[in-house]
């Protein structure tokens, strides 16, 4: 067969647009599923997700896609490819790589496995019973160390779990900066539970749902977000999901007793859309029109969501506005003490309930766990043990119980290993953007302070999100500041932000 | 290869329940497009369904589905199936050979006629310029003739358009009930028209949409319409759609100055939701798990939208409720003037706001003219004119243009022909059904005028709902009416209740 080197390179292209339609199909039911789908349909639907998610996973591992990956790779034809076909090239490679490794028996043991586990784990956290889990995660362990095996390892078999989320981060990079920015956060926490507390009780008083619905809007509109590329609806647990630039859809969460919750998670939801609406038209139909990474993904939220959502200067711009919508609960309270109420730092259990200043630290014990288990430090069954010394380490407290302790988060049962960094990796990435932005938009704390959004949705647009993909996340992070990864931004951001709100130093 | 006879089987059903799922998948993606999806995202959206189907018709006719259907239709295993594989293959041998026989290049280009003939409609309908339309409609008539030389024809070419959309009907069986329909509706009509009408006037006060809404809400649940299984949504061209017998939503529109618009399309939507709510669970994954036919889906619709909807004891029992809804625009309204206002007999341009006397006469015309196409008595160039004519003939109008005439429905353009009878068959169905229903319900008039739905449901269920596609019509009518295709049952129905109405015999 005598076919141009230009028709196998459009071959490919449409091999990898059909998984990328399939992979929007899916995201539509999601996205269903998770906002207004009959119950009675779930199952049902669960199914036909299924079957669409089995059939992106065997083109990725077909012998049409290693023909593909041979063919393009060979040298005199790599040359000839466009640079989007080339970073797809990469990218299915990586991941044909990855599942050709894994012999079919043992991978589809391990989907099984996934599967029972999380139901067993969800059993467990009700029941509190770290015992009952036990034996699926040291299961789990075992099968990613297996894995491990197959797939090779630089440097530490952690590295291998870390790229899955996080391309080109490494053990090396992520024992530095987490110590570093343990050290600094650990003493000034210390310092502010020394401190008296902001008075916030008037944050948990009824705020209508409707009301806190307009709002939100209100807020999403003015980030930018494009309301006719998308839409917000109402789920349990909120997400934001990209199905192309031109439909990337944002759900949030109502508690009338606590604004925060929509409010600060609607923005935090609309960053990543904005990411995900501003991709380059041009990477749609391929596996690179998505964020950079996990990290970079929640870099953009988290910026959003605190860098402006709980800047002084928003509020400065927008608490009149929160207070004309509410039900009349800040009438007797200042901007000031509006500003350090929803800035209170506490050490806690939970770390999704957790404060901007504490959630690194719960990260850094995941992460400090996974590294030992996966390195052989530690065992699984010791692991409600470890989890507890941890927690009383760095945030000076116990948890009572595994359920709100080592049992707490769904990731382990799905064997994501490797994921947690991503969480702190956004907070850090999103300290140095906006030190980056601060040098290319000098007023950017006086344009927050303004409503000028267009300002710095342009700056995000221009410097990370047209790229989706085509750019690796330290590369992106080079271009963007000049300097890989460092916490010091971060670090300096907390003492600022919080020496003023806590008069410590 | 040593396949026991029970494995063929097995893969066999595993092979169209993946066709189901991707089926699934573009009724989720189609509904959602339709209700709300973000205008910027539906190019790409609608690329991801033509990808999708693309795959089911490619696995329709795959090398795979033909040695399926010859190793299970081999007698001594076909006589091995269980019923529903058997029903299975026989829908999908029926659908292989009438992809196979058409040459690929010649139903590519048919697609694309297709494709650009919608186009053109659209724009000649608004230009009200046939002429436009005339190459485009004489093409896909040409194909359509060609295609029925590919697929052959019993008695008549018609015959073999007709089985596509109601397996089992023909020219004789329709010439011969139209017939009599029509000399039963047209002098009723003339008469009718020689009255004063009703006055309509309170018909057209606002009526607030939320409370059309809730009105809608409550008679869908009275209708047994499970809202577990289902929800209602807003849209431009109201429609149902059974994703599966656990999730099938309805869809309506809301005109503030005509309640009727809502009201009477949500209960038909209904009608046509309880049919597939109520498919045995043990067809889902194949493709009899919808209706019978078009007919039949059309007469569960009419029948709750007409034989209920529009019944006097329906509004015996819901005209105080619908009041209490409404902002009081029939408070000075009786009942008696309710019931004939939403009853009223006009002759008029448009099928789709046509009356549900007048209706049966509007398929007719189309019914005429498609037949003589296909019989070469008529030529495609001469349709304004035969279109007027008819018009004249049965409804004692002639339009005005040919955009109020000929051009006004979208059918032909996307080459459905042989598909409009099965409207004026749903209304035939409905009338057989509903004297049915009054031969094992005696009281089934006082069940509505009481509200008692649920014995309705529940005879529609056992009687129709079930079998999905398990029983043709014919055979479905046979078994529950004890008879064939019978209009005396719409003419006796039509004659009592209009003769009442309009005091005419």
């Amino acid at each position: 067969m005598a076919q141009t080197l230009q028709s196998v390179e459009k071959d490919f292209l449409n091999y990898v647009k059909k998984m990328a339609h399939l992979n929007e199909a899916i995201g539509v039911m999601y996205w269903d599923l998770r906002t207004g789908a009959p119950k009675k349909g779930a199952t049902q639907r669960s199914e036909v997700i299924g079957t669409l998610a089995a059939d992106v996973f065997a083109m990725s591992t077909s012998d049409e896609m290693k023909q593909y990956i041979d063919e393009l790779s060979e040298p005199t034809h790599y040359a000839t490819l466009s640079d989007i076909t080339k970073k797809t090239l990469e990218e299915v490679k990586k991941e044909y790589e990855r599942n050709a490794k894994i012999p079919p028996a043992e991978f589809k043991e391990y989907v099984i496995l996934q599967s029972n586990a999380e139901s067993i784990w969800e059993e467990a956290r009700e029941k509190s019973d770290f015992s009952m889990f036990q034996p699926y995660l040291e299961k789990l362990v075992e099968t990613n160390k297996r894995f491990i095996g197959y797939w090779g390892y630089e440097g530490n078999k952690y590295n291998t779990l870390l790229d899955m989320y996080e391309p080109g981060m490494t053990v090396d990079i992520l024992d530095r900066t987490f110590k570093k920015l343990r050290d600094h956060i650990v003493p000034l926490l210390q310092k502010i539970t020394t401190k008296q507390q902001p008075n916030q009780d008037f944050l948990f008083t009824k705020f209508p749902k409707e009301q806190q619905k307009d709002f939100s809007l209100h807020v999403l509109k003015e980030m930018g977000y494009d309301f006719e590329a998308g839409r917000l609806d109402e789920t349990v647990h909120p997400f934001a999901t990209g199905l192309s630039p031109g439909d990337v859809r944002v759900t949030t969460r109502y508690d009338e007793q606590d604004f925060r919750t929509a409010v600060f998670g609607t923005i935090h939801e609309g960053g990543h859309a904005l990411y995900e609406q501003n991709i380059s038209p041009k990477l749609i139909g391929t596996p690179l029109c998505t964020g950079a990474s996990m990290g970079i993904h929640e870099s953009q939220s988290l910026f959003w969501e605190n860098m402006i959502g709980r800047h002084f200067g928003f509020w400065q711009n927008h608490y009149e506005t929160l207070k004309s919508y509410s039900a009349g609960q800040f009438d007797a309270v200042s901007l000031e003490d509006f500003y350090k109420a929803i800035n209170v730092v506490e050490p806690s259990l939970i770390r999704i309930e957790a404060d901007e200043l504490t959630y690194p630290l719960h990260v850094i014990v995941r992460y400090e766990i996974e590294k030992g288990l996966f390195n052989d430090e530690i065992e699984v069954k010791d692991l409600p043990r470890v989890w507890n010394e941890k927690m009383q380490e760095y945030l000076g407290i116990t948890p009572p119980n595994d359920a709100q302790g080592v049992l707490q988060d769904v990731h382990w049962s799905g064997g994501s290993f490797g994921y947690f960094p991503s969480y702190a990796l956004g907070y850090i990435y999103a300290a140095q953007l906006k030190n980056s932005m601060k040098r290319d938009l000098p007023n950017v704390d006086e344009a927050i302070a303004n409503g000028q959004f267009e300002l710095i949705t342009k700056w995000l647009q221009e410097n990370i999100h047209q790229y989706g993909m085509m750019k690796k996340p330290m590369e992106l992070l080079q271009d963007v500041t000049g300097e890989g990864l460092n916490a010091d931004h971060l670090i300096a951001y907390f003492e600022n932000k919080y020496s003023a709100i806590y008069d410590v130093k």
